[in-house]
């Protein structure tokens, strides 16, 4: 089978729980995935480490990066630059590890287009209601700010059918799992497995001749 | 989520394990899914049983089958019609039951133009020589069939890359496992959910609002 990792994009609505189900992906199989971290030319806020919830560079830094391809996609919002380093990627999916980009959906497209087998993966609560419940019951967001993230998962949700599944956080465990199988499953498409293909092929007609 | 079962093409090279694997997989999941059951218009051989193997009909009831477009798909090998009865597949893909057929890729294929939706499942061991090697053990085939069988493998395995997914049936208890995960990911593509994708849409549009 292949051994070459899959590089995968998850994407969700503001709420739906995303950061949670991430950290318990990696817990539970570290040897299987790897998280990317972004580059940013934003401050870190307090509490944020180099290396660990983004590696911040200067804007100079950054164009350069771009200047010389070294980052799959990036963006720009509200004057700062973020983007996924190329180099990590590879390093990890040559590695054999399943590599993880928690982006929006902008991103996500431009990562497809570049790296066609890409697999996107949408996380969305069970409903509209249940995402507006979470937020509501964080108690750390005033209603404007539930309100425009409402008014973003509207807007957010248009590219939905874009991606290639659908993960539906309603028990963390069971998406957990599921995300997983998800993932292991698309190991074996046929379309990543063209080498094997290939080699059963030509013993097939080796064998026959004897 | 979808709740409508997906039809779904197992085919592999005789000698796979096709059978056992199958047999296996509606033990641990009879609930999940049932397997089709073919029609044909050969004689029943000894232990053979009317509606577990094949239904046996008569050359005329299946060419009004034919005619009534009663079959998802059929072919004739050698004088005798073999074909796959669309009543009981959409009778248990409505119910919610993933439907399996055990069928060539001639058929595989047409199944897959008419029903887009199919997903296609190929079984194979590890390896050529694990093939013969299982053919050659079984002790039961003369060397000839051997050969022919894998003369025919060598043909099939042209068409492998036409399939969905690949199942390496190495140890029967992984086997059985990943192909369940595969499928049951499959429930999760996008694609197969654009019902939810609609109506999560709507909702936030209408939360958006109030």
């Amino acid at each position: 089978m292949n051994t070459k990792g899959i590089l995968i994009v998850v994407s969700g609505f503001s709420g739906a729980g995303k950061g949670t189900l991430m950290k318990e992906l990696l817990n539970r199989y570290e040897e299987r995935y790897a998280l990317s971290i972004s580059a940013t030319t934003r401050q870190p806020r307090e509490g944020e480490e180099h290396g660990r919830e983004y590696f911040f560079i200067s804007k100079e830094e950054f164009e350069k990066m771009i200047a010389k391809e070294e980052l799959i996609e990036y963006a720009k919002y509200v004057e700062n630059y973020y983007g996924t380093p190329r180099k990590y990627v590879e390093q990890k999916l040559n590695e054999g590890k399943d590599v993880i980009l928690e982006i929006e959906i902008q991103g996500a497209l431009k990562v497809k287009e570049k790296f066609p087998d890409t697999l996107l993966l949408f996380v969305s609560p069970p409903g509209a209601e249940e995402l507006k419940n979470r937020l509501v019951g964080r108690g750390t967001e005033t209603m404007d700010v539930i309100e425009s993230r409402m008014s973003r998962a509207a807007e957010e949700a248009e590219g939905m059918e874009e991606y290639d599944y659908l993960i539906i956080n309603d028990t963390l465990d069971e998406c957990v799992e599921q995300m997983h199988a998800v993932i292991q499953g698309e190991h074996l498409r046929c379309s990543r497995n063209t080498a094997f293909i290939e080699r059963i092929k030509k013993e097939l007609k080796g064998l026959k001749g004897e």
